[in-house]
């Protein structure tokens, strides 16, 4: 368990350096990134290097007993570069260059960044490789799907589609150009999506942007192996940025060593927005998804963020210390703030870190200080723990892409969805795994895979056997509709799944906002929204029809029992009480333990490992909360007190952790 | 009476076309439109010619009795046209290229696009000009008014002037380009309107528009003159789309033999949104003016559009009939549903036809072969039967644009304003002829003609002659406020038209959001809105009054009688219960029969020929309506059933047609 | 006092000239603004050039008395000019240029607009300067700050960076160009602000807005230049624009010799919109700070605005005088109304002046001659009177940009909260100096100086002077945070101007529209919203506290007595209750009069001379308005009436204008 924070040397006087880590070793910091945006100061201009000032301040932390972490400074080309070598800088759609402003001004597939990059990482990397203070490295920063329309990219994409269809006849027939006459009848022809209209053949914009994905997992790719080449031994990793997910991660990360994430929780804590409310969560546990291990929180927040944008609340007491147990909870290995001074100078000045502009501590810095050094005491605890769940959603970029391409109605959203489902475990106290819809997932009581929109034969049949085996699977609506290459499938929905679920879509509404009703059979009437499918069961039963419009008293939602499994098949968008009623139920019958009672806005989340349980509850809301635990007798990890059965009231932004051994299930 | 459907045989397996040809016999269909799209299949390179594919779908569909209409396939030019000849492609006011997406990837203008079009369209019509199956064409599809800053524009929209006002002196003195020093001195100066501000001198921006719309009905006409030539004997036609409206269809339609409309109602169906409900009807109403005859539905919605927007309700049940009932009863001699089959490819897959996606017949197609089957039965009756109005409503292309170039006040709209006019006449029974205000319209007994903006003596002089000899008219606010340029005429408002109406506008407020009152003579309180003439009246009489703010007490609706003829003046935009009020009296008064009690939603239309008189009635709506009929004895068309004066229930989606001798006068 | 119009006799048929002159002179006008647009006429083709139009035109007038004030035409390049030499035109940061269109097309740092401006602009001052009739000269038309990117832009902001920073290094430094690699290693490498990103480094971007700023001061001093070479003896002046505020109005008329407004008071007089209601007040004491003396309206509302935006509400019966009244009340000694005739020709016809299209005289021009009139009668007294007081606000462009740059939270804007303190003194009757926070404001009894955001040590010590010796400073939230270069301070808010506050902040809270509470000591709980700072009052004491969330009892506004002096500081933004509330608490103790019950939307002025003093007192609501007065006998200036100690109704859009001997205190 580590604490740290992230460290920018370069943007003050050295005089301050000393005392800075000084200062940082008493709050009980262990590690530090540094030199991410660093490259002007690493490569002032072309050719000449300058480590001298990172190597003092990286003796000036070493001597204070903190490792550090180092970053590719390729997320900001220099000045120099990218005047010299404009191809650097990304082209729009309509030909206009992305000047340097708010980053971002790189595209990945430009020769000079490739060229100059490789350069300034391969000298980096030589020269920090044998530096035993260096404990790991850190690729470029928050890496996102490239848009860029240059003449390389279009170049790329071309060689991207040939070598995926290999003939003009295949490319035609898959992407179905026939169309409005879009056929090409030469490699030549084809180039990125251009304007004007961005309403083009979705198969097109599906590989373009897979073609975008695949171009920033190739460059962290291409980064890892100069690393890795001259700095054996130490970690790589990248940090993610949570929301939008604009690339694969899962394909981004395939050569990292772990996943980290920089985590900025919504400050405002509006009790009414629940969907924002546990953005977090799903954050958290799609990050710990990406390699199915614990991770880092490569940033954390610590102050108001804002700067180009309008700042928003600072954190209210107690969150800075609640979110950084909250980052813990759902498998971070290491918190490292973001950031330890804040900027006086340039565009990020009011995105605020530990410390204030004047650098005297203050009530943020106290926090911090209280989580770390309880991080600390309990770091033995936490040693080896892992998170280890019976339930496991299936997340996919691809699907994500295709639903942006061709929204289906108004207010459909898969990452929305998504979350959703997510959120109502959340609040029922039930942990779920966040995968990749790739990746094995037989090992699971229950598999939620939501929206299944592009399908093949391949998951299809996992499915089947996971079912088959004694699984149990939830699918919903708008899923079976494609093929991988966004093709609408030939037969009735949900297509490859009709089977396993025992229904088909008989016809379907995109009610989009116009609300409508399904009533369960065991009682119960909720709202639902976005999408209904009319559907009619050929071996499920009906667990909730509609009762309303035309529809009424046609199913919504059904089981199906498949050999020895069972496949729920949910067919409307339902509204968080409905979803939470009905995941409750499933749960029920699958035998995962949950906490029905738990308050709005309190989360908890379990770390064991082979000595011990450790739940989290942690108060995430600006009001008091009572909790009640059930299952025996627990000691609390933080006041050394012991809890049995019964509930105990958490101040706003309090936390608990309660150790018990390793196997007593408690809830 | 025909019953078609269009139909995309090249994105099918070929496999499926006889299946197909047979599913459509037995439905009823009897024409299928094909090919519109196709140039790529037509020219599958630059100069080869493949028309052996259409030829065997058009020998299966003709098997099948089915006739064929062929588009012209210059919607969509191919990529080979447009990758080798990139002036095919338009050019935005700030120089962007608009690349292909969802089609409009052409200027008309192009010499490539005329010389290459002019090629396929000559090859095209001559194949197939001879040949029986196909009886007739339709010209490209939902031509819209080019809005191109290419060079080949450029020049032509300087010809276009300097063949219009002769001299730089002229076209100065017309523009008063002397304004903010805008004044010519060389006809090379004159450019297209470029960016940046879009507010540019309004007689400038007007004639551009003018030059756009005469840009695409030239092209329409190129097309008509080829198809003519190589085909004679068989009709050309155009489908237009609706809303909005953005080339002057009268012009557009000059050359083609009868018009044609893309029927897409909403199906939201909404009943709040009054607005909306009646759209529908207008549409229809406008298309049939287009040519005064009856026309085509070549596209009629077959279930939820959406594709590049989200998806909008899914029709509801009885609506596939109830809307295709409606455009005949406005005057369609043949509905074309779009389309069979969904697409499973390209940027139009969610814009679903008859059959999804599966192909397997479902609600929507039911519903359409129940109106095929009626639509047969009824064909003797409906045969040579139209529409024969006492009531024409004036509508002016050139009103729009320029209105749409000076919005007057927050909410000021022409086509709202003129639709809530419109769907007063049909919320009371009222059927309206929509024509051009350059057309004849001396037969009618009331000419409603809303805001003549722009005015000359031709149009004030026809008026005048209408009314001294014994005709209604129905004048509005923002009336006679110009010329024919876009300048400021230099009298009192209405300027031309003021001695007809015999009021003066003493002032006026543009009050926009701002609701004011008005009151009328005879009784009832509404709201107005928009604009506020303060009206002096000097020979009219007053009929409403404002009874708000600083002109309460003012004439806001004044009646005129001149010779033997009356005018009315509306100062301002009543609301929709103030417009029905006034237009039922006015109707009273020119003893034009209405239905005061016509449910709301509820809509109804007659057509008559030497034989018989049909009163159409059709529930539009999501809920039972009760519809009263006066005036004798009728029997259902569809039933065969006897009805008498007395009431009646529609179920939603209910459509009754009623059958009488052609003179007797019921309501 | 004097009267006038804008005209455009180039506009017009010669064969009005004189009769619109007869009846300019019976309407009491004596001014009229000529050709400030008409370059085109003035120089048809380049370098031939025709001064005969306005000869005649100025002979006419100036036989009915009137004199002329003559604009330079350089707001509209005439088309041969843009045509030929495109330097002329404005290229945005995307590289498009800004063809003409509503004005603005011209590069103030195009060669050829300064070459052929100063050619055209030396002829006509060479030509009218020894004119009789011409009195004095208008530069330009609302000149706003350039926002150009062409390629003399970007050369002179490259010389303009060069001659402030002198090294590199310095650059770098000052700019903190390490963040995010942005160092420059030559002054080759910088550009304008170019897109990507409009985020960028923001003391780079102020520095661009001081750079745009100073281009369009240096151009008008530029053309200053030629006029008084030209022309000695006679004004130059300018018509600035009020809101928004896009260039230093101080440094823009520094080369001015008094400062002129365009007056556009909103029509709408919506009650609820209270911040709208008081726009007008602040823009003619803004307007008034500028030279701190008497002003000209240039452009006086005569009607609806509106042309390429929809029209608003026609000025309500009695607003035309009113609001003349107004202008005068604050500082105007001349009233032109913008324009004589509404134009029927270009982009403007719809912005209508006091004569309608067709020329007849109507109720607003009979307003305007009521206006007239009586501002003939009451010109003596008005005669050398000016307004002097107690209290002035320090106004600062620099701050305004700063805040533009980077917005502080949700809802903060510092022309909306400087304008909230201001309306707060308009609405208790406290008449205030609004001038550059860099003149000397040594002399009031109160000063006020909102949101110090950029701050140096001249500022701080002149501040902290005017306190020492007696004063009373009122300073605000956001103060002290940055220096002149837009860097963050290393100390404690309000860093420079702790001392002086006798607080510190300790944290704070962008609390943007999430509303928070606030108690007065003496009573009274408000509302707070945007910022708030907490604060620890050292030497100060404690006005007002929180009364909301976890800041709740800290110190929200204090007072601390500093030497003879006090400083008020307000950790928040107060709404408008409790800004009037503390307003009206701090005039008692620095004993300056207030009128505590002005109705709402009734304001008030005196104006002073040696002879008489003026009490304007204009109700600006559509309400009638019951007004206190107190303090004795007056005179009204208007009606010759006595008024007495007691209370009189105003009708909607009266005025009344009370004189006394000079030195009689009455409120």
């Amino acid at each position: 368990m580590k604490v740290g924070v992230d460290y920018y040397p370069e943007h003050w006087d050295r005089a301050l350096w000393e005392h800075d880590a000084q200062q940082m070793k008493d709050a009980g910091i262990t590690i530090v990134r540094l030199a991410e945006f660093a490259w002007s100061r690493l490569e002032p201009t072309e050719g000449t290097f300058d480590f001298d000032w990172l190597d003092q301040a990286i003796a000036i932390l070493s001597r204070h007993g903190i490792g550090i972490v180092l970053g590719t400074p390729t997320a900001t080309p220099p000045v120099w570069l990218t005047h010299r070598y404009p191809d650097v800088l990304p082209v729009d759609n309509k030909g206009h260059t992305h000047y340097p402003g708010v980053r971002l001004h790189r595209c990945y597939n430009s020769p000079s960044l490739r060229q100059f990059g490789e350069r300034i990482i391969d000298r980096l990397t030589k020269h920090y490789g044998p530096n035993r203070s260096v404990i790991g490295w850190q690729t470029d920063n928050e890496l996102a799907a490239n848009d860029c329309h240059c003449e390389h990219c279009t170049r790329r994409f071309r060689s991207w589609v040939r070598s995926k269809y290999e003939t003009i006849e295949n490319l035609n027939r898959e992407w179905g150009t026939v169309v409005w006459s879009g056929e090409y009848n030469d490699w030549m022809q084809v180039s990125t999506p251009l304007g004007g209209s961005p309403h083009l053949n979705p198969s097109f914009l599906l590989d373009f942007r897979r073609f975008c994905s695949d171009s920033v997992a190739e460059f962290n790719r291409f980064q890892a192996e100069i690393i890795r080449r001259n700095s054996p031994g130490k970690f790589v990793t990248h940090n993610l940025w949570g929301y939008p997910v604009t690339a694969d991660y899962y394909d981004m990360f395939d050569s990292m060593d772990f996943a980290s994430v920089d985590y900025y929780p919504a400050t405002d804590l509006v009790d009414d927005s629940k969907s924002r409310m546990y953005h977090g969560a799903l954050t958290l546990d799609l990050t710990r998804g990406v390699k199915r291990k614990n991770f880092w929180v490569m940033e954390q927040l610590s102050g108001t963020p804002g700067c180009w944008y309008p700042m928003s609340r600072t954190p209210f007491p107690g969150m800075i210390r609640a979110h950084a147990w909250q980052s813990v909870s759902r498998g971070a290995d290491a918190v490292v703030q973001f950031r330890w001074r804040s900027a006086r100078i340039g565009a990020e000045q009011f995105w605020h870190g530990l410390l204030d502009h004047h650098g005297v501590p203050g009530r943020r810095f106290e926090e911090f200080v209280r989580f770390s050094r309880e991080a600390a005491k309990l770091a033995p605890l936490l040693e080896g723990s892992t998170l280890d769940h019976d339930v496991a959603m299936l997340f996919s970029h691809e699907q994500l892409t295709a639903f942006q391409i061709q929204p289906q109605s108004d207010g459909f959203d898969y990452l929305g969805n998504f979350k959703r489902l997510h959120s109502a475990f959340v609040r029922i106290g039930i942990g779920t795994d966040v995968i990749n819809w790739k990746d094995d997932f037989a090992s699971y009581k229950l598999v939620v895979a939501p929206m299944l929109y592009l399908i093949d034969d391949d998951i299809a049949a996992r499915l089947r056997e996971y079912v088959e085996r004694g699984g149990t699977l939830v699918l919903t609506t708008r899923s079976g509709v494609k093929n991988m290459n966004n093709v609408c499938l030939p037969d009735r929905l949900p297509n490859l799944l009709t089977e396993l679920a025992g229904v088909v879509v008989d016809e379907y509404d995109p009610v989009g906002n116009d609300r409508q009703r399904v009533k369960f059979d065991i009682g119960g009437e909720f709202e639902c929204a976005q999408w209904c499918d009319v559907l009619s069961p050929t071996t499920a039963e009906t667990l909730a029809a509609y009762s309303s419009e035309y529809f009424a008293g046609r199913a919504a939602v059904t089981r199906n029992v498949c050999r020895e499994g069972t496949v729920y098949y949910v067919g409307t968008v339902l509204d968080d009480e409905a979803t939470k009623s009905l995941l409750r139920r499933i749960a029920a019958d699958v035998k995962v333990d949950c906490m029905p009672d738990l308050p709005e806005g309190v989360e908890t989340a379990v770390r064991s490992s082979a000595t011990t349980r450790l739940r989290f509850i942690l108060n995430l809301t600006k009001e008091r909360k009572r909790v009640a635990v059930h299952g025996g007798e627990w000691t609390s990890a933080l006041s050394g007190e012991r809890v049995s059965t019964g509930s105990f009231e958490l101040a706003p932004g309090e936390v608990e952790i309660l150790a018990a051994p390793p196997h007593r299930s408690c809830t």
